[in-house]
């Protein structure tokens, strides 16, 4: 049995992700002869990812439809599903924006303007949806998640569902400790939280509790790891010393992309990170993890052109006739064919998660099937988890959200100044102004304004009037 | 018509305090005939206001019993009020505290380790009223008021009151843009919020809006005030550059104790405090204004001293015969005599502010009377403020209170981390125990604990390993 339906893919050009979309498509047999519509504002690369998924498609014998547009809106048109992976910024203007805040005294980029462009993007998708697909399901598959997912619930009536893949780090923990997954039914955890912002409050292994096992890990292997580990991936901090020291602030692990975050005083500079989170990058987020990420990306891309341009090559060869890890296409079978599975999902809270708001986001399991995508109603995270981290977190993106809403550029000099990293008012003054100036920010520059009246003082520096 | 009650004093060696209390007994003909319990821990303090008061009362001409005691159980027996204006460390203690930072790099002891010895104290009275008047209303007029009457009356069945002098902060705007007050019926405001973080919502003279005056006078005469005010009280900032900075930031004009608070970036040297909150002493806050403060304190105390040494000096000669402008007897003179009034009074939420948590304490009008203290359900604060300064304030509030609950010390460590002047995580490692290290903190020390197995990785010093 089959049930054909349209998916509609926005930021097509993702390129390992569209292809991984095709694969999956293509093993499940429920699916057969659904309709995918690439979606990107880029018509070559477009073109080549229509080719290589047409070919993908056939090597692999199944049916499916494809087809291909520069034009959202068409793309929309009878739409069940719609998956966003868009990125309004590019990694070289995420680089340009990092260098300019370093002028200004900041390490890796860490001020924070907010998410306008990507927000901007995610809600005018949600209100094409409203207008042309007003019963499909989106799934944002694109950051930021968090906000996003919850400024789109909140604007419009479309049903949301983010996607991450952090939550896999619980495998990571595992593999470390050395437990044999060849079952993976051995396993059985739990990580709720917020998007990037999540903690293991159950890890069961073979029905038992795991979490001495990482305690004696941790102090009987954990400093000889943390000395002698060298990393394979930008990304590979699940079993960092940051990691665990969050674990020990915390009292839970963190889990994915969780221990990305944690405080400040992980990020300070180079040395700081690579003490936390391991050699030889200091975690993904350095100015030497992020251009080897990129250039990886760069490279994938253009081993997909080679063989989108050879004819001849095998495109199962070059990228596999396996189900990837992704959830989309398994959450679209559950809701479609009624094939019932468990996942990771970021939905409005609704009670799902104690002490956190009904109308925000949370990442937590849900069950998927005909019946739609029914979150778990989990145990509330410890006290201290969400005083220290949830709910600092919660505010940030209450914040952003409203400075988007209420377009108020005294919210994002707040937001500067909220920075640890920023020293002094006036270097704040600086460096927004600074930044929103940059090329390629002329509409957030445009649309963020000071308050009536406020300008002059806000941006008043101490340093011209002390010496004045 | 009068009531007889009982009010009991603890810490009553608040001598300007309790003298006041007593002055305003005396002139409320509807408490004539109460009985004064005063407390205090220092015997020969209170040897000296027991005298005072006596005299003063004498030279009123009512009728008031003053009794004093070192015992606070004994204060509190039959004690139908009992105001609690105690602090636990003497302000030389928290010099010291400040001046220990310092050396570890905290510009004027900006390090928060929270109120455990108020706390601890505060939660004593109100236990000891539950078990010996638990009728008895209780009114916090001692710091912190808003984590201690939360506390309280969390923990607690003791029906709390905080109060605070910040609210007067309004009629100082009204007397700098030299609005006639001398009917203050004229005036018409209203300042909800938490207890030192207040926001003008409503600021009526003669009925009309009076926040367009406050513009006019910023526009018009605040840089040249700015530049030549030369404040005669510490406390004069209301005005300030600081405060009205604030009022641009955030929309409504903070009140009082307010603009001390802000953003860290009013307070990272006496430079910058200047400009902020003016000359000479850079506000209330500061290595200039505190000894002053202090000194001015002493100066009066030993003016007490003077007089109660020297049975011919008149008391009203010296303090008046003039009712101070404390809340404290007027409310009681409500809730007893039905002698109604209005005030600004910190009390347990219950929907008063929206957006606060119930069972957190917000300062918000109320009126009193014999039905007793009913809070005004106010307008809601503005989304800016909500979750620039309230929501965050409510967060610190829940970590300081869960911290004291738990008996956490890695909670202590995170709110050092928090401070925005710590740099490194090492920094705060050694400030905490340094601090906990201090003659006067044995029993904090003890009290706080790490969670087991974690104290191993949190002391750890990155300098320690990276040079290893």
């Amino acid at each position: 049995m089959s049930t054909p339906i349209k998916i509609a893919v926005i930021g097509a050009g993702s390129a390992q992700f569209s292809l991984g979309l095709v694969k999956d498509l293509c093993l499940t047999p429920g699916l057969v002869g659904s309709l995918v519509h690439f979606m990107d504002i880029d018509p070559e690369r477009l073109a080549m990812i229509h080719r290589l998924a047409e070919r993908y498609r056939d090597e692999l014998g199944t049916d499916l439809q494809i087809d291909s547009t520069t034009d959202r809106r068409v793309a929309l048109q009878d739409a069940d599903f719609v998956i966003n992976t868009a990125s309004a910024q590019s990694h070289h203007h995420q680089r340009a924006i990092r260098e300019l805040a370093e002028q200004y005294g900041y390490y890796y980029g860490r001020v924070n303007l907010g998410n306008f462009y990507n927000l901007r993007l995610m809600l005018e998708v949600a209100r094409d949806m409203e207008e042309i697909c007003p019963d499909a399901w989106l799934i944002q598959s694109g950051n930021p998640v968090f906000e996003g997912c919850t400024l789109m619930t909140r604007e419009t009536s479309i049903k949301v569902c983010g996607l991450c893949h952090g939550h896999y780090g619980v495998y990571g923990i595992a593999q470390t400790l050395g437990l044999d997954l060849s079952n993976p039914r051995d396993l059985t955890w739990q990580a709720p939280g917020l998007n990037h912002n999540i903690w293991l409050t159950h890890f069961f292994y073979r029905g038992e509790d795991a979490y001495p096992l990482l305690d004696e890990w941790i102090a009987t292997k954990g400093e000889e790891y943390w000395r002698t580990h060298v990393a394979t991936r930008t990304h590979d901090i699940q079993m960092s010393r940051g990691a665990i020291h969050q674990y020990r602030m915390y009292g839970l692990m963190p889990i994915g992309d969780t221990p990305r975050r944690g405080g400040w005083w992980y990020h300070t500079d180079i040395q700081t990170k690579k003490y936390w989170f391991g050699e030889p990058w200091g975690g993904p987020d350095t100015e030497l993890a992020r251009p080897l990420f990129v250039a990886n990306l760069e490279k994938r891309l253009a081993e997909m052109t080679r063989i989108a341009n050879d004819p001849k090559a095998s495109v199962i060869e070059a990228f596999g006739a396996e189900k990837t890890r992704e959830q989309q296409v398994p959450i679209i079978d559950g809701l479609v064919n009624d094939n019932e599975g468990y996942f990771q999902v970021n939905v409005p809270n609704k009670g799902a998660l104690a002490g956190v708001p009904d109308d925000v986001v949370v990442e937590v399991p849900a069950i998927v099937n005909k019946k739609g995508i029914q979150p778990l109603r989990v145990e509330p995270l410890p006290a201290k988890i969400m005083v220290e981290q949830i709910l600092p977190e919660w505010l940030d993106m209450e914040r952003e959200l409203l400075a988007f809403k209420t377009r108020d550029r005294s919210m994002l000099l707040w937001s500067v100044l909220d920075s640890h990293q920023t020293r002094s008012y006036d270097q704040a003054v600086e460096v927004l102004e600074a930044l929103l100036a940059m090329p390629g920010h002329e509409e957030m520059n445009e649309y963020y304004q000071f308050p009536p009246n406020s300008a002059e003082l806000l941006l008043q520096k101490m340093k011209d009037q002390v010496t004045a």
